[in-house]
């Protein structure tokens, strides 16, 4: 098979949709790892993984390290909290030092979009974004992606509405990348406050209408709000936002068939989504959970294996 | 053999002398497994167990890691600092979402009584109780049970008096329930604002006196004093609370012959128990840590052999 | 070959010029395990090795943490925050417990001098010093010294001058200790504050001028600043520092030969260090990272060794 073209995953803005495709068949067959008894493969016997988490995270650094660890790499965790950083040090300086140590990939989450851009300049190790600012998550597009393709079976044509904070996701930016190019039609729906004036460029649709999003989606994925955008004034309250743009049984009944939901997770019960719709057999949140430890044990398998053959 | 008959290890109220004995008699398999050069055996290869913390614990939380790193399972850790948690998430979704990256055992802490009892009722997961606020800590109480067999070969008659804050303990609770069934008398000493009323419909006897403790017991279980109770005005002094109740070796050469000491750690020494008691020969302290490993592989191996089974 | 005569590495002031070629003579074999595209071997299968850090320190620990993976010995980490410590409980009781749970290996930062040392006389696991207050730390200069063999094939007359705040430094030393022993010749350089007295009773010159520092010399070791030692008045201002003891590209252009430059990490760009210095070809800082995998590798390997034969 040829190797695969990237040495990274920086984002999805410079994958192709037969990148993107192949990252989702090679999912598909960690999936089936991940439903036997025996859930590990020697793969990555030997590799060395760091998980260089600058923001705090549960699920994304247990999706990865789990992914790691199925593959048999070795895995070592790094937090700011305790680091050297906290001492002054420099992101390159600290990032080398640990490529120094000869450690094969580095999987990071940092608060500042690009910084794994940066790197990539500068260090030779594998590196994964696993979140940097409000850029790019492109891990959360492909699971994202996975199980609309698992559910639709094809995506050209499906009309994805983003719902909620887009101006403040990595999230949404990654899923407009990727949808695009696996010919879903996209549209954002939020307030006019949350949701950038440049995101026109980008080839999506937008509305300020959950009634409208609701009428012309297959599926919505709808996005946490994060609380503290509140106190920023971003939206004047929770129930100002919930009467708006929260997802409900009733607002979902009005359309003429179930809509998908997709939630990236975590998620506020009775803000951004109702218990009922969260739980319905049309949201799909837990398996964008295990679709996640797949997609993540497909990028590491073929980026890795694209190290070894150069 | 048979398969073990429970999913989860949540408590011992609900476990029988039969399935007691059967945990221990594995422990001391374990504990031959924890004497040899390499310690490691490859029963639980390809599992993966969640360590979910959401109470800071050194000694508990390690001793399940070595535990399970010794029968070769993959092991992630979460603790709620940092976590989805600190942004509001509910414990089931936390776990839930836990359980959808495919994960086949929690070992769970949580300050509230019941909540692994919650939880076993909503996922499919096995779940070991690391212990839930001042209601139950299975494991602890089956290596103190280990610790005791091991010393006097049967517990049938033996006489025990746990000693101190029996209200907020999680350790006394599993004791009484474990130490009932496997045959022994059990006995509470402590002042009378740290011994709860309805301990009395356990089947258990009540002092609060020390002296009358050593005279009738053949072991004292000493739990530790949570210093932050006095703050709470539940005792009026740590020198009052150690004149009265604090174990010493002139109390304890009062009695006709020597008492075996248990203390689950850590040890507040001067407090609750004097150095030279706690060093003493009959203070078999560490010989409890030792067969915690052992006692959690034992629980490790018998649970996830039911799963496979199952 | 003969068993390794040390149990333990607590500092390199008991360990002689022989002990310490076997320690770098291995590093060289751990060295080439790292440059293979699977850097792991099976030499410590089963061994436990528990990571004890009661100081945060980010790259010794990860150091360590992958030398041991690479090792395949089986990794435990315990930080003090959320531990049992902070409930009180002395040093000597965490580890004992520690130890009773049959670990093998205790790596351990503390900030107090002779920590492990007190330790050591009271457990049986081997016991690695990785800082230990501003006595030593072992590891880090014996790194140091792998990285100069490399260059210089022999330390023998070499003339290595550590400059900044000995007077706080673990890293100083080791460093004098061990480089010593080897054969190079050892002066100090820093402000009269930052120099402890008893430094002459070492064996090693002093000055207090940069200028010399550089004449004189083929190595400078620069150890960090501790920025908080300002606060302490022990010396006036960064600016004041940086004007008579950073090392800058002008100062070292006035020496006859290039300088080899060591930086222990990490770096205060600007202040004891300027970057073009920091990044020069003469700077080993990387070279120094990469070999404290390989000589922590070579200790445990040395040590466990030495266990297993005893």
């Amino acid at each position: 098979m040829n190797p695969f073209p990237h040495k990274h995953l920086l984002g999805l803005e410079d994958y192709t949709a037969s990148d993107i495709t192949r990252i989702l068949d090679t999912a598909e067959s960690m999936r089936e790892v991940l439903d036997r008894p025996i859930r590990k493969v020697p793969t990555l016997r030997g590799i060395t993984v760091v998980n260089l988490f600058f923001e705090s995270s549960t699920r994304t650094r247990i999706s990865f390290e789990l992914a790691e660890k199925r593959l048999s790499a070795d895995t070592v965790n790094f937090s700011s909290t305790g680091s050297s950083l906290s001492k002054g040090e420099s992101l390159l300086d600290t990032v080398q030092n640990i490529e120094a140590m000869k450690t094969d990939v580095v999987v990071m989450r940092h608060r500042s979009p690009g910084a794994p851009h940066f790197l990539s300049k500068h260090i030779s190790s594998v590196i994964i974004n696993a979140g940097d600012g409000a850029h790019e998550h492109p891990t959360q597009a492909l699971l994202d992606i996975l199980t609309l393709r698992q559910k639709f079976g094809d995506l050209k044509g499906l009309r994805v509405t983003i719902v909620g904070d887009i101006a403040h996701s990595r999230v949404a930016l990654s899923n407009i990348y990727g949808l695009k190019k696996m010919g879903a039609h996209v549209k954002l729906c939020g307030p006019a406050t949350l949701i950038p004036r440049a995101a026109e460029t980008l080839g999506v649709d937008i509305t300020h209408s959950i009634e409208e999003a609701i009428a012309d989606s297959d599926v919505l994925n709808v996005l946490r709000l994060q609380l503290e955008r509140q106190e920023a004034g971003l939206f004047p309250s929770l129930r100002e936002y919930q009467k708006y743009f929260g997802l409900t049984r009733t607002r979902l009944e009005k359309a003429d068939k179930p809509l998908t939901i997709l939630h990236p997770g975590p998620i506020n019960r009775g803000v951004e989504i109702t218990s009922d719709v969260a739980d319905s057999e049309h949201a799909l949140i837990l398996n964008q959970v295990t679709n996640g430890v797949a997609v993540r044990m497909a990028v590491l398998y073929l980026l890795c294996g694209a190290k070894q053959e150069s």
